[in-house]
């Protein structure tokens, strides 16, 4: 059982807000007993902070052990790894990249920095011979990271369906259990304190975004960075859009979709995009509520896989960071570290040509001949039909299809042909659908 | 990015059935993409089987990669890994250990062996300072085990529910949702291959008892073997019980639950059972359907998180195997290894002082002051009742319960004093019950 002798790691910490925070007090309740398991004493030497007004480990000796220099914690030859925890891409990617140069291993939670800049950081630890992890950059609490890493690295990943951001997980669902609109449900979201006072980054989709561009570069090895992914948020998804869904048996998703997809040179694509979703209702995904996150995993051997948890929140972050923190430490002491491997650059699939199943609707006037019309726009564009369900409306009526799979440029296509139809009141709404395993 | 220069690494295999097979496939196709991305070119060696009628991998050269002696393999300084596939506690014990003893790293599938003798591998391991890894051992295809040590080292893990059987979760699954009996389902698995012949070590439990071991193992870095684990089967469970649950929002699942518990001496006891268990339908492990798993982990700061896939099967387990070859093969070029770190002998809590909630029902005689009688009962051991239920039958009636967290002793108890009541025509049935997130 390896008798282990201890030896002290010093942690330098930049950041001390709803992670940092967590973080320190996890290591001094854990500390004893990480030392005993895995002989790393961690010891927090120092706590970077912009200015001292945001300091909330309060018990900190604030001569010894915080400062607002963060780029000397970066450099300071007494510190062994480095945890930044401060977010957004500069300064961020400044104290990474110093940190490496000086050769300490750093630990982060952030995503915009990895889905930006990735690569750049990868070749620095590389070049320094250090760790550079970030478990904690998608999925909070939840193992995804290194299990798509290191257990699945013998297995062809052919898909993730993510999501992988609460507080549009929990708006969805507060819409779908309550009828209630966007914005009111928003509202109460902020006040409840799931959603940002500026909600723009989740509900536009463009944290799923950068986590989706994570995901693809560590599943497939090949480096995709977050303005690769299409991305659409969730501001248009009605009730009524929901109640539609509903009533044919789905459930809409916010969903990180990331595949590998085989071109006619048989090489392969990485298609990525971020967009509300038709999910079947008996998928595992449907099932995931409120803010918790999931990641469903499609390989070709190890078949469906699913890691569900909590996606955000200073408690199971910080229990991801620490993990890693450990996990270079033990490293460090070692002498060896991990990394994410050869990456290639990924040819990345334009969104025209993604291919998926659909849902279309479209509200026509109720007269002979109408259904003919808008069936000839669908078999123009090559789009064919498994189910359609006529609702009749007061004055007309609204045709609602699911698509077989598509091409998203002939989808749309359709779209913009019902517009011109002279029997269409309202060319309606399009939601891609998982229509699969 | 780590430009890596490609070492060869020869790997021996014991075993070629239903996990050995598909993995020399999968080591045969993925060898360039792993090659690519980790710089480890894994070459098969040797394959071990105990006669050639075994061997169902027909295309190795059989004269140069195939062999019936098992431990010339595991001591051929020619070999750099070892993969022991053949299952059961000896001859794999001796083989694993012969490896270890040769300085070789180790990966095994084997659940029975660790959860028999894990501290003796451990412990060679670490004297060997080699890797002895076994991700597949526990939840198939499913990373669980590297998670629980790695990524939540630094929680405190409290609780872990697990459905780590596929066959017994089949045909729960089919009895609830045919309302068929247990010997039909049960037949009906056998045909369509989701049960073997002899389903002893699935239905009563055996097999997720010796899961139940191991992660008790690693999530709380004490030594807990299959002996220590109380240990019932699905074979009681009828079509009528299962109808009960459900009328009261419960689904029946054979779970492995795995808890930390603190005695009143302030220190930490470890109880670890496999049993029915009523799991609430809203839980995320209700709807974990037919041959999938699911491992539940509570952790005090991680919250909850469920991983979930393919718990057995040929390519989902060799996905596993093959993660840990690749692990191995890394740090023997770089010269480390993994352990499962310092582990401490486990308090086992005895099963009567086990807590929990219980469905328990009782069919009484339909007069007055019965009800009384059964109450008397139920308060004298200090059960209280968070619900109950009254059906009428034709010439009795069924009262059902529910308690609030009792002790299995008192639980027990009543039970037996049910038995004595002249009023009682029925001592009926006692499931326990998940009652919290």
């Amino acid at each position: 059982m390896g008798v282990v002798n201890e030896r002290d790691i010093r942690v330098g910490i930049l950041g001390n807000g709803n992670i940092g925070a967590p973080l320190v007090e996890r290591i001094e309740s854990q500390v004893d007993t990480i030392a005993a398991r895995t002989g790393v004493r961690l010891e927090i030497a120092k706590v970077a902070v912009r200015t001292m007004d945001e300091l909330v480990s309060t018990h900190l000796d604030s001569d010894r052990q915080v400062t607002t220099d963060a780029l000397a914690v970066c450099t300071d030859p007494d510190i062994d790894v480095v945890v930044e925890l401060i977010g957004g891409v500069e300064p961020a990617r400044t104290f990474v990249l110093a940190a490496l140069a000086a050769h300490k291993p750093v630990v982060t939670a952030n995503k915009a920095l990895i889905a930006a800049t990735g690569t750049e950081l990868f070749d620095a630890a590389a070049a320094a011979e250090v760790d550079f992890l970030f478990e904690a950059a998608v999925g909070g609490g939840i193992p995804i990271i290194r299990p798509l890493r290191e257990t699945l690295i013998g297995d062809r990943i052919t898909r993730l369906l993510g999501i992988v951001n609460g507080t549009t997980n929990y708006v969805l669902t507060r819409m779908t259990e309550e009828g209630s609109d966007f914005d009111e449900v928003l509202a109460e979201a902020q006040r409840l304190g799931f959603a940002e006072a500026d909600p723009t980054a989740d509900v536009d989709g463009h944290d799923a975004a950068a986590k989706a561009a994570i995901l693809a570069t560590i599943a497939f090895g090949t480096t995709v960075v977050a303005a690769d992914v299409h991305t659409e948020g969730i501001r248009r998804v009605t009730p009524d859009l929901i109640a539609r869904a509903t009533r044919l048996g789905y459930v809409i998703k916010l969903l990180a979709v990331v595949e590998r997809v085989r071109n006619a040179e048989g090489t392969d694509e990485v298609a990525v995009r971020v967009h509300p979703t038709m999910v079947p209702s008996d998928h595992p995904l449907a099932s995931v509520r409120d803010s918790f996150n999931a990641v469903f995993v499609q390989g070709e051997a190890v078949d469906d896989l699913m890691f569900y948890g909590r996606g955000a929140g200073g408690g199971p972050t910080a229990t991801a960071v620490l993990g890693d923190v450990v996990d270079a430490a033990q490293n460090l002491i070692r002498g060896t570290h991990a990394d994410v491997g050869n990456l290639v650059p990924a040819v990345i699939r334009p969104m025209d040509e993604v291919r998926g199943a659909y849902y279309l609707d479209v509200e026509v006037v109720d007269r002979p001949g109408v259904l003919r019309s808008v069936a000839e726009v669908l078999s123009a564009h090559g789009v064919s039909v498994r189910s359609m369900e006529q609702t009749d409306l007061p004055a007309s009526a609204r045709l609602s299809f699911i698509t077989h799979e598509s091409r998203e440029a002939d989808v749309q296509a359709v779209r913009s042909d019902f517009e011109g139809l002279d029997t269409v009141v309202d060319a309606g709404r399009m939601v891609r659908v998982i229509s699969d395993g």
